[in-house]
């Protein structure tokens, strides 16, 4: 809502998140003192006006002599259509905005910018708020001038115009895309405050391009000894990353159009591979070039990168797929209760095998659980919104989320994590996430 | 792509659309000629570099000893992440935008934008190109003074301020949304050039919100006698429409979110009225006020206007479902196929009484039909995307599409609409659009 209202600044830890971090609180409601503040604020500047005078409580019978009092967009014309030929969100939602971690590296085009889950809805992130995770800085390309290279084992190169790809047969679907290093600090036990850097380097959007399978048949690869592709980007770090061909035959598709429009610039623009259910590393972006190999080409990001430590000390690589996971969006860390009553629990599940079948919510820290309703729709590899019942009593609770896909696979809790993986990884982290409630109403990041 | 590129300039018919109208090309490719003039000039000014070199002929053998010069996305480093904290699309990518059609009504602020449906994917319409109209001009609502009353037949007239709506249940849907009146100048035969003026009065996004249903159980209405809803927008116009109790309390909700952001200012942010299936009107924007009575309302939005004038020159009322339809968006009218060859032929279809069960598509003028491939998701009240495989031998052609929903509707002919509706109608025109293909490729709009 109003900006002011709907942000307050907090303490962040040392050495992380820098100074201070705005938390968006728009889901989790604005303090009653705040909000009577703001009441005040209003009906000395523009004297009582329709409904504010009624106060919040859903009572009319208070204030009703100001009623007549209308506000002006209800009393004057408005703005004309095509007030602007793109537009834009209002005016009072400034505080939703996709957010860097200072320190997180050490020059900005090769971090990370978060989505703000705490004050999304659905499952289709604004393509405004889409996470970023660059290894050189994102780029203009221009789409008249780009190319894609299809060679190695194959019976006939080919190089396509954006034209030429445009003209092919193409395909629609939504999926999630959620960087390797997602929640990475939690390994670390860093509990960092808000959703918005726990889980926020993930997005779900309506991709649509041309199947990669089509591509592969046009270039007549070498089936005897095609096993791999290399995908590799036109960006000046030429990021390459290595794709069973099973995969690429299967449903990987180049993109060129995210939520109905063209691919944004800082996701690819104008053409980047989708490969669903995989971390976001091996979706290449300004795609330039497939090449067909025989054996995996162990690039710098799959052998020295997006490994995972294990508990003996050995690196475990190509750890591609995006296990079951879950989170509570709202109420989470940073966000603040109103008041006891019923408050709407929601949250986001996703799994790179399939299909999200359950997910379970737990107010005592995982002792109870209750199914969740998941929204439609529940699409394989793409995010599934859920919803939850709640009246909160004031006493300090303890949310969690468990998420259930198709295969049977169950999202696990730490200490279960942790005796497999050990707690030295940086990639790959799907325990589940518990946000504690204190008898203030305020909510925090703890993990058990 | 590049917009210089992806635009033409051509007359449009008098009086309707102005002088002259630009015509997003981006999917129909662009005139062969123009793009050796394109590169010609590129490598005037900026020399060869990969790929353009390499001509749009999929041939990498012609101009390989220029392919070592690199663009300069290639070599230099990128822009930070949160270049902006609300991304926009490619600088590239300006020819697509919302156009309203002048001269269509008086003033702007009564009048419509047109969704850029030739130039979008998917079924996800970028909140920055939803179609508008509007019967006042849009306002910047602030949603900490806008609140919602629940009055009339009920035991508990409620009044809630929006961080009240956001504890209540919610729901996530994908659902269309189109203007009665969208392809209203075909009825007249006026052949409206492109098919962003003859179906650009659709959108289709994922929108949440609360069920009608909760706030009407919380507002204890009368059940013996609460048959109809009056809703009421909150802007100068104060518009208003009845809603049939039983819809209202089926899949009816106040939506706050779309896309996954909070609504546009445009589309009634902060709370809209979502009618799945229902023509435009009645999802009232800047939703105050939900009375509930025992009759329609009869207001002047649904007995002067939003009806359908029969043969008999009666008027027929309260036509409020929007049936089934579909149409070609690629290719279609003001566009041009590249040239002969494979081309995908895509395209919208939907339908306000349930979900999209088949779409075939004629090149004949309706004599043979072929089944299109639907993309998923294909959801209830919602947009499906249709693809279908088609090689232009250079031959004329007519292009159609017709769609068939899941309670065995299929879309008329204009011929079988006209035996029932006349030809005096303005609104609910869900007749069969055909495009047809001369021998240069140009794409214009008949009527069969």
């Amino acid at each position: 809502m109003d900006s002011s209202a709907r942000t307050i600044v907090q303490k962040a830890p040392e050495g992380f998140l820098g100074p201070e971090l705005i938390v968006s609180i728009q889901k989790g409601g604005i303090d009653p003192d705040r909000r009577r503040l703001i009441r005040g604020a209003f009906s000395a500047a523009l004297g009582a006006m329709a409904g504010s005078a009624m106060g919040a409580t859903g009572n009319p019978s208070d204030g009703d002599a100001e009623i007549l009092n209308l506000p002006p967009w209800s009393t004057l014309l408005g703005k004309p259509v095509v007030f602007k030929p793109y537009g834009d969100p209002s005016i009072y939602e400034t505080s939703l905005a996709r957010r860097q971690s200072p320190g997180l590296t050490s020059v900005a085009q090769a971090s990370v910018s978060f989505a703000p889950l705490q004050g999304l809805f659905g499952i289709i992130t604004p393509s405004g708020l889409h996470f970023e995770r660059h290894h050189q800085g994102w780029v203009d390309v221009d789409p008249s001038r780009h190319r894609l290279m299809i060679n190695g084992l194959v019976g006939r190169p080919r190089v396509y115009t954006m034209d030429d790809l445009m003209r092919l047969p193409s395909v629609s679907r939504i999926h999630f895309i959620e960087c390797g290093a997602n929640s990475a600090m939690e390994w670390a036990n860093v509990a960092v405050p808000t959703v918005q850097y726990t889980h926020g380097m993930i997005s779900c959007s309506e991709f649509t391009g041309v199947p990669l399978s089509v591509l592969l048949d046009d270039a007549k690869i070498d089936r005897s000894r095609a096993k791999f592709v290399l995908a590799e980007g036109a960006d000046g770090s030429s990021m390459t990353r290595t794709i069973p061909m099973e995969r690429a035959l299967d449903d990987a598709f180049v993109a060129y159009g995210m939520n109905g429009e063209m691919l944004r610039p800082e996701n690819g623009y104008p053409l980047r591979l989708v490969v669903p259910g995989v971390q976001g590393v091996s979706w290449v972006k300004w795609l330039r070039r497939i090449e067909v190999g025989d054996q995996p080409y162990g690039a710098k990001d799959e052998v020295a990168h997006y490994v995972d430590l294990m508990p003996d000390g050995r690196l475990r690589q190509y750890t591609s797929i995006q296990e079951a996971k879950s989170v509570i969006t709202t109420p989470s860390g940073g966000q603040k209760l109103v008041g006891q009553g019923f408050c709407n629990v929601t949250g986001l599940a996703w799994s790179g095998r399939g299909t999200i079948k359950r997910v379970d919510v737990s107010f005592d820290g995982g002792r109870n659980w209750k199914a969740a309703r998941l929204e439609s729709p529940q699409l394989p590899k793409a995010l599934t919104r859920f919803n939850c019942d709640w009246t909160w009593d004031g006493s300090p609770c303890l949310l969690q989320s468990r998420a259930m896909d198709d295969t049977g696979f169950v999202q696990p809790s730490y200490r279960m994590l942790r005796e497999v993986r050990g707690t030295r990884s940086i990639y790959h982290n799907n325990a589940i996430q518990t946000w504690r409630v204190d008898r203030s109403g305020e909510v925090s990041n703890v993990q058990l």
